[in-house]
């Protein structure tokens, strides 16, 4: 595995290994890897010649009151899950190759991010733009992977990509869970026990919707307030949001409109707090439409 | 020449065309091809294996008062120009292929707009960064041309390629003037005889400058409020701007500051209507300095 720190050393290595005309899949991450990043790694094996990872905790999209010093970091277990993951390419900027001066230049996806995450983290998304842009140019991957665990996140970077014209297929790859079924995240780590215990209330909810959405008369406002007291039973669970809205555009239907009217995908997502730690998780519905639309 | 009008086309001969790694130059333009567009293509025939010019009038840089609808428009004489300096792929697409469905995403650089076309022209500039960025990642040049007339609109690609990582290098190349010194412009057509003879006032400012860049006493407002009187003296010239800043940031010296104390890059900018037809033109000063610093 070829492990790049600049800019310079990446171009190089990549025009090398692309030489013949190789296919580029691109995993950029933030680092401190689980499950869910070697799914994606594992499917740009399948997809691709080429596979980059990269880690990169990115200033642009934590706000001034976020975690980006708290966000969690070890290198030596991310080398060694890469290269177990067979990557042939690891890039591993520091902060200041990235942004060797304040950039003046900002990519903003109007109307999308301003839902959701994009409501109570204001600006993180133009910071994702931007960085995901940036790692776009550096990169040239034919294929880029994102874990749909942040939906929106995928979302506006489909939006980017469709505006802009990458010339990248973006490929959205499934939610990976522990066993009870809590979404892997890096910020897991964070949890107390009993924080831990409680998380499992998110994926609960999110799953009790499949029997929800039976019932020919709930609408909107129902289903999202049966998901909100499902999750106010976990005594340390602060709710931050959570949102049915159409995907992947991320406008709102209806509040009073039954379910079973609605054909078109929708996204059930929800970010809650336990303690300092903020988790999202989120599940598509009518998913056979979203198979069939996007 | 290959003459493409969607993207689809696009993509397929220029894969086609640099199948053996030939190296692209690109020319974007509004069309209404003159000899300084002429000049660009010549530059790019020069140092890459394969030219590729685009003539798109891009609604989303001008504004809603603005002289969209009256830019203008010649496919006939585009297409010859074109053919004579021997362009390999001309890109001419629709509004409706470049813009399919109203984009969400918009490309802002900070501060460097904020100023001279900038200021009087709110939205042009992020409507440049979005189109620029568009037509990069559809052709995806190893250069691209722009013309020094539009000093500002380059300050503003290269801080955003810089920010960004764009794998594409700049060319900056001299203003094409008339024999009797006006700026080329697609605009000139609409003068009238008597402000075509008056516009010959801008060019000759700048001009002057040589002279009172000598005078060791002149500080940057008073050459400013020379150029001004100068350009007065045409009857018909209604001054939008004329200012002297450091290139290519675009932040404004003291006004007391004496020029001769300026060792940095500066730009002499104008921008000024005769009737209905806004001109610009500018002078790079400290020149020496120029060629060193950027």
């Amino acid at each position: 595995m070829i492990v790049c720190r600049t800019k310079t050393e990446l171009m190089l290595q990549l025009s090398e290994l692309r030489r013949n005309g190789e296919r580029v899949g691109f995993v950029p991450t933030m680092g401190y890897l689980h499950e869910g990043h070697a799914s994606l790694l594992r499917q740009s094996k399948i997809d691709n010649d080429v596979t980059v990872l990269s880690i990169f905790v990115n200033p642009l999209q934590f706000g001034p009151n976020e975690d980006l010093d708290r966000y969690p970091r070890n290198e030596e277990r991310d080398l060694a899950l890469a290269a177990e993951c067979k990557v042939d390419l690891l890039f591993m900027p520091s902060v200041q190759e990235m942004y060797p001066e304040k950039p003046l230049t900002t990519i903003i996806v109007n109307q999308i991010t301003e839902k959701l995450c994009g409501a109570s983290r204001p600006g993180h998304f133009d910071g994702v733009g931007t960085v995901v842009s940036k790692l776009f140019h550096l990169v040239q991957p034919e294929r880029a992977y994102f874990g749909m665990k942040d939906a929106q996140q995928i979302a506006v970077i489909q939006q980017m990509v469709n505006d802009l014209n990458f010339p990248i297929e973006i490929v959205p790859c499934p939610i990976i869970r522990e066993p009870d079924g809590l979404a892997l995240s890096s910020r897991n780590v964070f949890l107390s026990a009993e924080q831990r215990q409680q998380a499992v209330v998110l994926s609960k909810s999110l799953q009790l919707t499949d029997e929800w959405m039976n019932d020919s008369e709930m609408t909107v406002a129902q289903l999202v307030a049966k998901v909100k007291l499902q999750i106010s039973e976990a005594s340390t669970a602060v709710i931050d949001y959570v949102e049915l809205l159409h995907y992947p555009r991320l406008d709102a239907p209806e509040p009073t409109a039954l379910l079973k009217s609605i054909k078109q995908p929708l996204l059930l997502a929800l970010a809650v707090k336990f303690g300092a730690t903020r988790l999202i998780d989120n599940r598509l519905l009518n998913f056979m439409e979203v198979e069939e639309h996007v």
